[in-house]
C-alpha cells in the first residue's frame, strides 16, 4: 500500500490523543446511527443496515438518509440532528468527501465515536493524503475516536452490532480479530460460518489506522471478558514503541496470534552495514513478536489451526506427544513432522503395553509410538488403546490419527474420543483424514469443543509454537515473582571520552575503524589494539612490539567494505609477507596508512545493532567472519533485552552449539556475549546519532572475546 | 516395520526372477478367480467380491468357497479346479497358512498370477519370516508372479478389476498409484471419491513386496497408456540398483511423485566418519529421487496438489508467475511464499497497464504484481484484468486469488476463468479461499480440468518442484541428443601403488592419515604433504624445509576424531609454538609421532563418500572445516554422476556463493570440484573394501584445492 502521509503522520503526537478514546463504548454502543443507508443491495449503506439487523443488534438503531422514509421496515431520519438525542456511535456509509464534509456538523453535535468506511484517502493519492490530514485535524478538534477510513467496519457478536458489509452474519465465538485487511475478515467468516463453536467475539477492520490503531484494539480486546484469544492480521505497525509495550502486557493475559505479510523487497544490496543487509524488515517484526510473546503464524491455515487450539482451550502441556494410528505410514510421516519441530514421542511403558495386549483380545498391534493399531482397527481397538495409554505420565498431547478404511468405525471412534476427552485433562487431537467419510466427525468434534483436523500438516508446528509461548509466559511470571521484571535496563557506565569522539565525527556518514574501535573500547567491549603505520619503517617498528602473525588493514575514511576492495590481509607471518602486504594495500590508493593488528585464533561471531524507523534499536548476534552474510545464522532482538530472553533467542540458532561446546573451541559464555550485545545496544540508545554498529568479527579465543573489526554508521 | 527376513531376502537373486513376470496380464486379467469369498460384509472375501462387481469388472469372474453355492447373485465354485479352465489371476482371500497351503495345488494347475492379502508373514515374527521364505520358494518353483502378502490388492479402473477391500469403488482417472501403505490408498479414495476427473488408472498396494516390488510396478505403469502420472508412497526400496535404473528411465516418460516417510532414527552419534553422521538415510533417498528425476512431496496435501497439477496437465512453463487478487494482503502472503520457493513475479508492461485502466472503466486498482483488484472486484474486473495481462510475455503460470467478500461474484468469476483457460495455453490456477461460498466453484473447475485450490499453501512449492523436474528432463534430452547420456562413467586412471596400500591395511577398521592421504594422491587428488616427526629434533629439521606457519597433528592409528582429543594444533608460527605443540600432543599419549603440514589459507570444504546398503556409493560435498557438522550445508549425490547434475545439486546449497565469487576468496571451480568428488566416488566403486572416505577440509586456496585431512574407513 502506498503511503503518502508517512512523515506527517509520524509527527502527530498520538499518545496524547489516546486519552480521549473510550473503546468500550465505541465497540459496545447502546445506540448507533447509520448515515447513508441505501435500498441498493450492492451498496455498503444497505449491507451494513441489513447485517446489523440480521446479527440481532440489541441497542437502538437509527437509519439516516434524506432520500428515504423507511428501509428494511425501519423509519429513516433525514439527518443526524432529527434523531433528537445523542448516539454512542455514528457510522458514515457515504463517500470520502461527503464523510469529511460531515465531520464539523457531527463534532459540533458532540458525537465522539465515528466509523468511516470510504476509501479515497492516503491509500490513493497525495490529494487523498491531504484529506486524511484534514480528517485527523477534525477528529482532534472534536475529540472524536475514529475507525477507518478505508475499512470494513467492525462486528460485536455479543450485542449484535454488525457494522460490516460482510456477506454473512459473523459466527459467534471467543476470537477477537483485528485485521488490516478486510478480505481476511471476510475469508474467515466464509470459512467459519459452517463450523460450530468457532467464531468471533469481535472482528475489527483497521483500515488506514488514522486515529484508532492496532495497539488500541489490542488493549481493548485484552480487557474484554468475551475474548479468549486475539488474532491479528498486520501489514505494518503504526507506533512501534507503543505496540511493543502493549503487546508485551497483553500476551501475559491472552494469547495473541499474528499473521503478517512480509515485505518481498530485498534489503538494499548496497547497504553500508552488515546488520542492515542481514536483518530485513521481516526479521525485525519476527523479533518484536517473539520478544513480546506473540505467536506468529506462517500461513493462513496454520493461523486457523492455532486459533482452533486456543478457542477450544486445547493447548499442549509439554512436547511429549502420544500418537495412536490406524495407518502406520502416515503415523511415521506425522512423527517426522513432530521431530522436525523439536517435539518428541512419549515412551510407552511396559505395563501399558501389557494392558493393551490384554485389552486387544488377541489383535496384534505395533507398540512403538506411533502406536499402529493396524488398518482394521475398530472403535473398540481405539478405545482399548486410549484407555491403557492415557495413564502414561508426561503426555503433553495425544494425536489420534484415523484414515477411513474398509472396516473403520468412524462414528463409533468419534464417540470413543469424545468420551475420552471428557475424562482426560490433556488435549486429544483427532486427525481424521480424507473427505467423504469424515466430514460429519469434524462437525461432532466441534460441538464438543474438541480440536480436530483433517490433516496433520500444520498441527506439529502449531503445538511447537504454543509451547514456546507457554515457556515465555512462565519465564515472565517467574521474573515477576522475583521482582526482576524491569522495563528499562539500568544504565551502563561508559568511560569518558566517547562524547568527544562523537563530536569530532559530527556530520560524517560513518566513523573510521580506529574511531569505531575506540568507542567500543570505551563502552566496555574488549578490542584488539590497532596500530597505525604511515610508512614501512613504522610498520617494522610496530612488528617488533606486537610480533607476527599480523593482520594488515587499509586505513581509509572512504572504504566501508574493506574485504571487497581486498583491503584486509591476514596471516602476515614474516617480513617478506609484510612487504608484500604493504605494496598491495598501497595500490588500493588514497589511504591514510596501514593498520596492524595481532592476529587472533578462535571462532568468529558477528554482533550488530541498528536503529529501526518503527521499533527503535534492534540487536543481532550470529555466526561471523567471512561467512556471516553467506550463512545468515543469526538471532535478532529488540533492545532492551534481558539475559534470559537473549539466551532463549540464541538457543534457536546454531550458535548454541558453541555454548554446549563444539570441537576443541572455547565454550561460548552467553553471559559475556549478552554483556557485549547489551553494551552495543546501549550505545545506540544513548547516542541517537548512531544509525548502526557492526562488530565483525568478534573473535572468541581461549583468552576471551575481542572485537577485531567494527564499523559505526552515523 | 520389523523385518525378520532382511538378510535372507537380499540373497534372493531377484532380477533373474523378473523375466517370469507378465504384469500386463496380471493387472489386466481377462479372468479372475477369488478364493475365499464370504457372505460376511466385514470380511475381505465379501468386500473384494463386491468391489469387483461394483467397479464393473469386464472380464470373467469366478467365486470359490466350498461352503456356498451362490453369493451376490453369482455361482460359487467348490474349488479352483471346478472352474474347468485356466484363469489369468487367482486371488487368495484366505488366511496366511491356508494361502501358503494352496500354492502347490495352484502352481501345479499352471496358475501364473496370484494376489495374496493375508498378513502373518515377515511383518509379524521370525516364524512368519520363515513362511515368507517358503512362499518365495513356491513362487520360484512354479514361476508365479505374486502381489503381497500383507496388502490391500489392486484396482484397474479401466477394466473394472477392483480387487481391494476399499470402502468405495475407486474413482477413475489417470493417476497410477503404487503404495507401500494400504491406508494411503484408502485415504486417497475417500478424498477423491467426491471429486471430478481426479482418480486412478491403477492403484497397487505393494504389501511385503515378496515377489513384485516398486520397480516392477513403475515399469508397468510407465508403459500403460492410461496412466499420465505415477504416484508412489514408499517406506523403503527393495533393490536399490534396479530402482535407480528404472526410475531414471520412467521419469523421462512420465512424472513420478513420491511421498516417502523418513526414518526418525538419528544417525549414530558415534559414527566414525563425518559423511556417515552428516548424511542420514533420508538424505540418501532424497538424492536418489532427485537424481533420477522423481519429485518428492513433503506432505500429504502437497502430494495431492502435485497430482492435481499433473492429472489435469496444468504444469507451469517458467518461474514467472502472474497474480490477480481481490485481497491485497493475501496476495502479498502468496508472493512471500513464491519468493521463498525461488519463483518470481511477472513484470506488468506499461501497455498492459494502460489497457487495464481503460477496461476498468474508472475503477482504481493496484498495478504492482500481485495485481490487487480490490475487495469489490466483480467478475467483470477479473475478466478485464485477465484479458489485458494474459498477453504479457514470459508468463509461466497465472494464479487468480479470490476471497469471498460482500459483492464478490463467485459463480460469474468461475465462468470468466473457465473461458480464459480455454483460450490460454499456460495454466491458470484459481485459488478460491474460504469454505461456504466457494465449494461449488472448485467442483466446476474440476469438471473443466482446471487445477483449483482452496488455499495457496502448497501451490508455490509444487510449482517450484515441477520446474525443477522440467529442467531435469530438458538437460537429459539435450545430453541424449548430444549422445552424452552414459550410464556408467569411463574409468579413471589411478597411479600405481594403491593396491599395495589396501593390501597392507587389510583387516584394519580404518587407514591412518598418512595412508589415506597417499591413496587420495594416487587417485589424482592434490594433497598437502604430511611430514612425520618422531622427535622434536626431527620436527625442527622439517621446519627448515617447509617453514612456518604449520599445522601439527598427532600421528596415531587409534584416534579417529583428532580434533576431539585436541590432536590438531594450527597456527604454529615459531619455534616457541612448536615446542608447546609438541608437548601438548605428546601428552595425549600412545602416539606414533607428530605430523607437520604447511598451513594453507583459503576456505574449507568437506568432501565425502559412503557405501549405502541399498543404493551403493553416495557422494557428499559441502561447507567444511570445523563448522561442517554444525552447518550441514551439503549436497548429496549418487555415484556415478555427471558434471551437469553435480552442478545442479551444488546450486541448491550455499556453496554456490563461492562459485559466483564470494568476498575476495578464490572462486570455486565446479569442474575441478566435480573432478575431485568423482575420483573419491570412483575409489569406492573400484575398492569394495572401502566403507567411506572423508576429506575434511579440502582447502580452496588461490593456488588450487588441497586435501588437508582425510580418513578412509574400511
Amino acid at each position: 500500500m502506498d503511503c503518502f502521509l508517512e512523515t506527517s503522520l509520524q509527527n502527530q503526537n498520538q499518545s496524547a490523543y489516546n486519552k480521549f478514546m473510550d473503546l468500550k463504548t465505541y465497540f459496545n454502543p447502546a445506540s448507533i446511527a447509520i448515515i447513508g443507508v441505501s435500498e441498493n443491495p450492492k451498496k455498503v449503506g444497505y449491507l451494513v443496515a441489513k447485517n446489523c439487523i440480521d446479527q440481532g443488534y440489541k441497542g437502538e438503531l437509527y437509519f439516516i438518509n434524506p432520500k428515504f422514509d423507511t428501509l428494511l421496515g425501519k423509519k429513516v431520519y433525514k439527518s443526524a440532528k432529527d434523531i433528537g438525542k445523542p448516539v454512542d456511535l455514528v457510522v458514515l456509509a457515504v463517500p470520502a468527501d461527503i464523510s469529511l464534509g460531515m465531520m464539523d456538523e457531527l463534532g459540533s453535535m458532540g458525537v465522539k465515536n465515528i466509523l468511516l468506511y470510504a476509501a479515497g484517502f492516503r491509500e490513493t493519492s497525495p490529494e487523498g493524503a491531504a484529506k486524511e490530514l484534514e480528517l485527523i485535524a477534525k477528529c482532534k478538534k472534536y475529540g472524536i475516536t475514529l475507525l477507518g477510513p478505508n475499512c470494513l467496519g467492525f462486528v460485536n457478536t455479543i450485542n449484535g452490532a454488525n457494522l460490516t458489509f460482510l456477506k454473512y452474519p459473523a459466527p459467534k465465538g471467543n476470537i477477537g480479530l483485528v485485521s488490516q485487511s478486510g478480505a481476511l475478515g471476510s475469508l474467515m467468516v466464509d470459512y467459519l460460518v459452517g463450523h460450530k463453536n468457532f467464531g468471533f467475539s469481535y472482528f475489527i477492520s483497521l483500515g488506514n489506522k488514522t486515529i484508532m490503531d492496532e495497539s488500541d484494539c489490542l488493549e481493548f480486546l485484552s480487557q474484554d471478558p468475551d475474548t479468549k484469544v486475539i488474532a491479528m492480521y498486520l501489514e505494518d505497525v503504526k507506533d512501534g514503541e507503543r505496540f511493543k509495550k502493549t503487546l508485551k502486557q497483553v500476551t501475559m493475559k491472552k494469547p495473541v496470534i499474528i499473521l503478517k505479510s512480509g515485505s518481498t523487497e530485498e534489503g538494499s544490496k548496497a547497504a553500508v552495514s552488515h546488520t542492515g543487509s542481514m536483518m530485513g524488515n521481516d526479521a525485525v517484526y519476527s523479533a518484536v513478536f517473539s520478544q513480546c510473546g506473540a505467536i506468529r503464524a506462517g500461513e493462513f491455515y496454520e493461523f486457523m489451526s492455532l486459533l482452533k487450539l486456543f478457542t477450544y482451550e486445547r493447548v499442549p502441556t509439554s512436547k511429549d506427544i502420544l500418537i495412536l494410528s490406524n495407518a502406520g505410514g502416515i503415523g511415521v510421516l506425522l512423527t517426522d513432522e513432530l521431530i522436525r519441530n523439536q517435539l518428541s514421542l512419549v515412551t510407552i511403558t511396559e505395563s501399558a503395553k501389557q494392558e493393551i495386549i490384554q485389552q486387544m483380545q488377541g489383535t496384534k498391534i505395533s507398540f512403538h509410538n506411533p502406536i499402529d493399531l493396524l488398518g482394521d482397527a475398530s472403535a473398540f481397538h481405539y478405545q482399548a488403546a486410549i484407555a491403557s495409554t492415557l495413564k502414561e505420565k508426561n503426555i503433553g498431547a495425544v494425536i489420534i490419527l484415523l484414515t477411513p478404511q474398509a472396516n473403520t468405525e468412524i462414528e463409533e471412534t468419534t464417540k470413543v474420543i469424545e468420551d475420552a476427552q471428557e475424562r482426560f485433562v490433556k488435549p486429544i487431537y483427532p486427525v481424521f483424514m480424507g473427505e467423504k467419510s469424515v466430514g460429519r466427525s469434524h462437525f461432532l468434534f466441534e460441538e464438543k469443543k474438541i480440536a480436530s483436523f483433517s490433516s496433520y500438516d500444520f498441527l506439529p508446528k502449531a503445538i511447537a509454537k504454543i509451547l514456546t509461548y507457554r515457556a515465555w509466559i512462565e519465564a515472565k511470571q517467574e521474573k515477576e515473582e522475583k521482582g526482576q521484571l524491569q522495563e528499562t535496563l539500568q544504565k551502563l557506565t561508559l568511560e569518558e571520552g566517547i562524547d568527544g569522539i562523537f563530536d569530532k565525527w559530527k556530520g560524517q556518514p560513518f566513523m573510521d575503524l580506529d574511531a569505531s574501535m575506540q568507542v567500543l573500547k570505551l563502552a566496555g567491549v574488549k578490542t584488539t589494539r590497532l596500530r597505525l603505520a604511515k610508512s614501512i619503517d613504522e610498520a617494522k617498528q610496530i612488528v617488533t612490539e606486537i610480533g607476527y602473525p599480523l593482520v594488515a588493514k587499509i586505513a581509509s575514511e572512504k572504504v566501508t567494505h574493506k574485504t571487497e576492495v581486498k583491503g584486509i590481509i591476514t596471516n602476515v607471518e614474516n617480513e617478506q609477507d609484510l612487504l608484500r602486504a604493504w605494496d598491495k594495500l598501497l595500490k588500493i590508493g588514497d589511504i591514510g596508512g596501514v593498520y596492524l593488528q595481532k592476529m587472533l585464533s578462535g571462532y568468529e561471531l558477528i554482533i550488530g545493532a541498528k536503529r529501526d524507523r518503527i521499533f527503535g534499536v534492534i540487536l543481532m548476534a550470529g555466526l561471523g567472519g567471512i561467512y556471516a552474510e553467506l550463512l545468515k545464522e543469526t538471532a535478532n532482538f529488540i533492545y532492551p533485552i534481558d539475559e534470559q530472553e537473549f539466551t532463549v533467542g540464541i538457543k534457536k540458532t546454531k550458535l548454541y552449539a558453541f555454548v554446549k561446546g563444539y570441537r576443541n573451541l572455547e565454550k561460548l559464555d552467553l553471559s559475556k556475549l549478552y554483556n557485549i550485545v547489551n553494551r552495543v545496544g546501549y550505545l545506540l540508545a544513548r547516542y541517537p546519532q548512531i544509525s548502526s554498529i557492526d562488530i565483525n568479527p568478534l573473535m572468541v579465543t581461549h583468552e576471551g572475546a575481542y572485537a577485531v573489526d567494527s564499523r559505526i554508521i552515523l
